[in-house]
């Protein structure tokens, strides 16, 4: 029962700079084990939804340590069967292009 | 610790029509208790981020019945010490107009 | 070839208290004339693609004249033929329930 | 004044594969000659906010064609004087790890 989400979670109260608290997060994605991919807006993980989602309240439990105000936009993808969907989805597009 | 989210999810696989399945997550996040507003595109909840994440963990496993395929999209806003957002934001807003 | 959307734009570089930001585009939104409704996360407007995204483009250079970061989501819904559609959604989930 | 964005825009009327939809989505973009980034979930594209607006409504007007009901998911990111960022926002995450 394996999701495939993709989100962005920073700090809206820090200024311009939020690449530090990014790093944060991806620390604790990439600790996780789970497929994980990192991008310019946002990070990919792969994984059942209660693993993802664990992973997900980590960054958060994390920046709310030192920020008083958080957004985050997550997209979940769910589709019966599928696996190994962080590579085989950019390759099923470029299959067709 | 309270947070405020809206979220969409529906299946893909159902075509055109899918407030049916709407309908479905909007009983369970009535049933929650947890503050709530429906809106056009997406519905609001509050509450703690376990709370929330709950109801909507319940949501998917309930479209997760009938459908093989199901997008969400979610956002949240944390905001440290704020409570009874729902409202609050929309008249914050409403007034400086 | 109307569109619904519902989109948040604000300032991330500006603390923790935004709601002046997200009061001018309101008043963007407001004086386009097309249909709204403004939610706790988002705001939902109603017109041809052309038009809803002329009223976010005006919304973003109002909010470039003061601020230096600024972060947007937004969702569209098309529905061919669909129209009145930001409280026919809602109507149509309530009757469901 | 150059955005970065990432979209991801889809039909939900045609079952449960829409790869080759978000393969017709690629080639427009990939021919508007502007910096992209296929990702798992989302495609990311730089440039003036005119300009990846336009390649985003090229994509939509492309699926209408086609498709009675479509969904996107947009979100974008401003930096005043930014450039470069698709690559350069990975990087400034992973010297931080």
């Amino acid at each position: 029962m394996s999701v495939l989400i993709h989100f962005s979670m920073f700090p809206t109260d820090k200024g311009t700079s939020v690449s530090p608290y990014v790093a944060k997060s991806l620390r604790i994605i990439r600790d996780s084990g789970l497929p994980y991919k990192l991008g310019p807006m946002s990070t990919a993980v792969e994984g059942e939804w209660g693993e993802v989602m664990a992973v997900v309240e980590k960054c958060f439990a994390e920046l709310r340590k030192d920020c008083s105000r958080i957004y985050m936009t997550l997209q979940m993808d769910y589709r019966e069967g599928a696996l190994n969907r962080i590579e085989g989805k950019i390759k099923s597009v470029e299959e067709k292009l």
